[in-house]
C-alpha cells in the first residue's frame, strides 16, 4: 500500500481524496495555485506545495510543475481527480516515466478509450449497443437517404472534423435531408476546411444514464450500477441520482452488463464511468467513456455503500477487488444536487467572492462534499462548484422531500448559488414523476 | 396525519424534530425561551413562541408556558424530544386532558416503566433478568448476609429513599458488609430520614447496552438491535455505537427479544430504549426504561436506515409500523461522539459563548447533526452538547477510521469542546479493541 500521495486537483475533489487517504492510513501532498493559496483543506494535508500563478494552464494544469510537486513530495502515486490533467494520456505516461503510480487506467487503456471512434468499435466489438451510424464518410445525398431509410428518421449529421456544433444537422425527412446534407457540407468546409460528413440515427430527448466500474488488476470487473443525469443545461449536469427512473429492471442489468463487458474488453483498470444515452422507447446506446472519478460518484456510493476513492487508490496499488458483483446492491435512491457558485437568475454568471456564512445542512441522510467555509472566498479562476449536496433515503419519494428539506437549510452568504434552482427542479411534477431526458432544463425552465 | 406538530424543546434534538417535520410535509411549531432568542434553528420552524426567561424552569420546564405555546399555535400533537419534560407523565396527561397527542407513550405506561420498582416487577414478570437483588427492606446485618451469600459478593447496599449515591456502599466481603450495612443505614436515615436499605448483587465493571424498541397502537413491537454507550465519565454518555462489542450474536438476540417482551407486556407505544448492564462473563441484566427518543439514537438510524423520529410520530398519529422484525437488519458500524461545550483539561468545566468559526466535516459515511454555525452564541443555561458527530461505515475499524478523519477537520473556534477528548478515546487501544466498560473513562484518562 502506498504511504504517500499527491492530489493533482483542488477544491472539492481534493478534499475528497485527502479524506479516502486519512482513512487509509495514506500521507497527502496537496498543490495549489497562488489563486488557492491558503485555503483551510490544505491545511488538512500532510505537504502542500504551490504549482503556479492562479490560471489552471500555468498551475493545475501545468504537467512539469505537478510532476516536481510529485517528486519533492517522494510520493508513491498521484490522484488526478476529475477536470485538470485526469484524462490525459500524456500526463498518465509521464508520471509512468517517472515511477509515479497514476491512480487510474494505464496511458494505453486511456487513449484508446479516449478516442470515440475506437472506443465505439470496441463497444460494437463487445455486442454494446451503439447509436446507429454510418460508420464512416457519407460521400453523397444519395447514400445519406439510403441510410436514413435504413435506421429510420430523424438523422443526425456530422463534420468530421467537427466541434461544438458546427456542420451538424438534424432531419426528419427526406426533403429536409436533402437541403440539410448539403448545408452541414459546405459548413463543415468553411469552419474546418473539411467538408466530410456522417450520419447517425438521431435520439430525441434522450435520457442520459451512466453506469460505474471498477477493474483490478486481476482480471475482476464489477458495476455499481447507474446513475442517471439528465437533469442538465447546456450539457452541464445540475442534479444525478441512482437508481435511474428511466430504465426498468431489465434494462437497467443488460446496459449494466453491457458496460461491464465493455470495460473487460478494453483492458482497462481503475475505476470507469460508461456513458450511454436511453431513447423514449427504452433502448440504450452507448456513447463513451469516462476514464476517471466523476463529480456524481456520491450518489453511487450512497446506494452501494462503497467508497469510490478508497476502492480506486486500492486498486492502483495491487490489491484485489473485495468484493464480488453479487455483493453489490443498489439500496434506496440517493440524489446529488450540485452547488455552483452562480446566479441563475442572471444567465448563470459566475459569483465568486467571500462566502460571509456558511450554514451547512445535517441530519438523517443528509451528505455535504464541501471544501467552503464562513470565510472563505471562492475564487473566479475554476469551475463554481463550491459544493454538493447528496441525500439517501429508502425511496426516491423520501430523497426528494429529504434533499427540498436540506436545501432549505443551505445557507450561502455573500455570494449567489444555485440552491434555489435545485428547489425549483425538485418541486417541478416532471421531475417528482421521474419525466426527464436532457432537454428537460431548457424546455421547463427560462433563466434570466 | 398531522399538519402541524410543537416541539417542545431547543438546540440539535429541536432541530432534529423540524427536519423529520418538514420532511413528512408536518408544519412545526418551536417554542425558544429568552436565552435562545434568535437561534437560527428557530427560523426553519414555520412559528416560534417564547415560553420564558432563560432558565428552564421558567421556561421549557414551565408546563403551562408550554401548553399554552400549544393552544395558540393549534397544534395536533407535541414532541417533547428528550430531557425537560419529555418522561414527565404529568405534562403527558396535561397534555392529554388538551386534546393535544403527546409524542410518546400515553401517561400511565411512562409512569409505570418510569417507577424502578414497578419496571423491575415488569421485567421479572416477562422473564427479561434483571439484576438479583433482595426486592425488598433488608432489616438486619444477618438477612445482609444471607442475600450476600446467596448471590454472591460483591453487593450493593442501596437506601430505599435514595439517590445520589448518598446511602450507597458496596461490599465485597463479609466483614466489609457488616460495616458498610450500618454505614448506609446511619447516612440514609441523616440524609433522607428513612434508614431502610435493601441489597442487589453489585455488578463490576458493567457495559451498558440499549435496546431501541418501536411499538404501534395495533400491537405491533419491534427491536432496533442495540447501542453501546459504556464510554461514560461520570454516568454521561460521551461515545455511543452500533453493534455493541460487549455482546456476542446469541447474547445480543436474547437481549433484543428480552426488550422486545418487555416492552410488550407493559402495553407500551411508541419509541423505548430498554437499558441493560453487561458483567464481565457476558450475562445480561435489565436496569431501567428511557420512555422517550434518545440522544444516541442517530447510530441506531445508520446502521439500520430508519428514521426514529419520523417513526415516533407516525406511530402517535395512528400508523401501522411498515417494518416487520425480519425487515430490520443490522447493517455495518456506527458511532456517535458527543461534542461537548466544555474544557476537558479544566475538569470538564462548560465553555459557552460565540462560535467564531465553525466548520464542519463531511465526506463519505459522516453524518453531524448540529443546530450551530458560525457565529452561534453557545448560551450558558443549558445542557453543553453543541452537536453529535455521527459515522457509518461497513466495519468498526473502518468507522473508527472515518471518525477520527472526521474529528480532524471539525473546527469550532472561539469555545472549547470535547473533540479532542474524543480522539485520545479513540486511539486508545482498549477502544480499539472494544474492551470498554463504563469504568473505561475514569480508569484510564486524567482530566485536569
Amino acid at each position: 500500500m502506498y504511504q504517500r500521495i499527491l492530489i493533482a486537483n483542488r477544491g472539492e475533489i481534493a478534499l475528497r481524496v485527502i479524506r479516502a487517504c486519512k482513512e487509509l492510513g495514506i500521507e497527502t501532498v496537496a498543490i495549489y495555485s497562488e489563486g488557492d493559496r491558503g485555503a483551510h483543506y490544505l491545511d488538512l494535508a500532510d505537504e502542500a506545495y504551490c504549482v503556479g500563478p492562479p490560471r489552471a494552464v500555468d498551475s493545475y494544469l501545468r504537467i512539469a510543475n505537478v510532476i516536481s510537486a510529485a517528486e519533492v513530495g517522494n510520493v508513491q502515486a498521484i490522484h488526478p481527480g476529475y477536470g485538470f490533467l485526469s484524462e490525459n494520456a500524456h500526463f498518465n505516461e509521464i508520471c509512468r516515466s517517472c515511477n509515479i503510480d497514476f491512480i487510474g487506467p494505464n496511458p494505453e487503456a486511456m487513449a484508446k478509450l479516449g478516442d470515440k471512434n475506437e472506443a465505439r468499435k470496441l463497444a460494437m466489438q463487445a455486442e454494446v449497443p451503439v447509436v446507429p451510424g454510418s460508420d464512416g464518410i457519407v460521400e453523397s445525398v444519395d447514400d445519406a437517404l439510403h441510410f436514413s431509410h435504413e435506421v429510420g428518421f430523424p438523422v443526425l449529421i456530422k463534420a468530421v472534423a467537427g466541434g461544438g456544433g458546427r456542420g451538424m444537422r438534424v432531419a426528419a425527412n427526406d426533403l429536409a435531408l436533402k437541403t440539410a446534407f448539403n448545408q452541414a457540407k459546405s459548413e463543415a468546409e468553411a469552419a474546418f476546411g473539411n467538408g466530410d460528413v456522417y450520419l447517425e440515427k438521431y435520439i430525441e430527448q434522450p435520457h442520459h444514464v451512466e453506469v460505474q466500474v471498477l477493474a483490478d488488476h486481476h482480471g475482476n470487473v464489477v458495476h455499481l450500477w447507474e446513475r442517471d443525469c439528465s437533469v442538465q443545461r447546456r450539457h452541464q449536469k445540475l442534479i444525478e441520482e441512482s437508481p435511474s427512473t428511466s430504465v426498468d429492471q431489465e434494462t437497467r442489468n443488460a446496459m449494466c452488463n453491457s458496460a461491464r463487458r465493455l470495460i473487460s474488453e478494453a483492458d482497462y483498470t481503475n475505476a470507469a464511468t460508461v456513458e450511454f444515452i436511453v431513447d423514449k422507447e427504452g433502448n440504450y446506446y452507448f456513447i463513451e467513456v469516462n476514464a476517471r472519478i466523476q463529480v456524481e460518484h456520491p450518489v453511487t456510493e450512497m446506494v452501494t455503500g462503497i467508497d469510490l476513492i478508497k476502492q480506486q487508490i486500492l486498486i492502483a496499488s495491487g490489491e484485489k477487488l473485495s468484493m464480488s458483483q453479487e455483493d453489490i446492491v443498489q439500496s434506496g435512491a440517493a440524489i446529488e444536487c450540485r452547488i455552483n457558485a452562480e446566479d441563475p437568475r442572471n444567465n448563470f454568471r459566475p459569483s465568486p467572492g467571500k462566502i460571509e456564512r456558511l450554514i451547512v445542512p445535517g441530519g438523517f441522510g443528509v451528505r455535504f462534499d464541501s471544501h467552503v467555509y464562513s470565510g472563505y472566498v471562492v475564487p473566479p479562476y475554476y469551475d463554481s462548484m463550491i459544493g454538493k449536496l447528496i441525500v439517501h433515503q429508502p425511496t426516491r419519494v423520501e430523497a426528494i422531500r429529504t434533499m427540498q428539506r436540506a436545501l432549505s437549510e443551505l445557507q450561502v452568504d455573500g455570494i449567489q448559488t444555485t440552491a434555489g434552482l435545485h428547489q425549483e427542479i425538485l418541486s417541478h411534477s416532471a421531475f417528482a414523476e421521474g419525466r426527464i431526458d436532457t432537454t428537460f432544463i431548457e424546455r421547463e425552465f427560462t433563466f434570466g
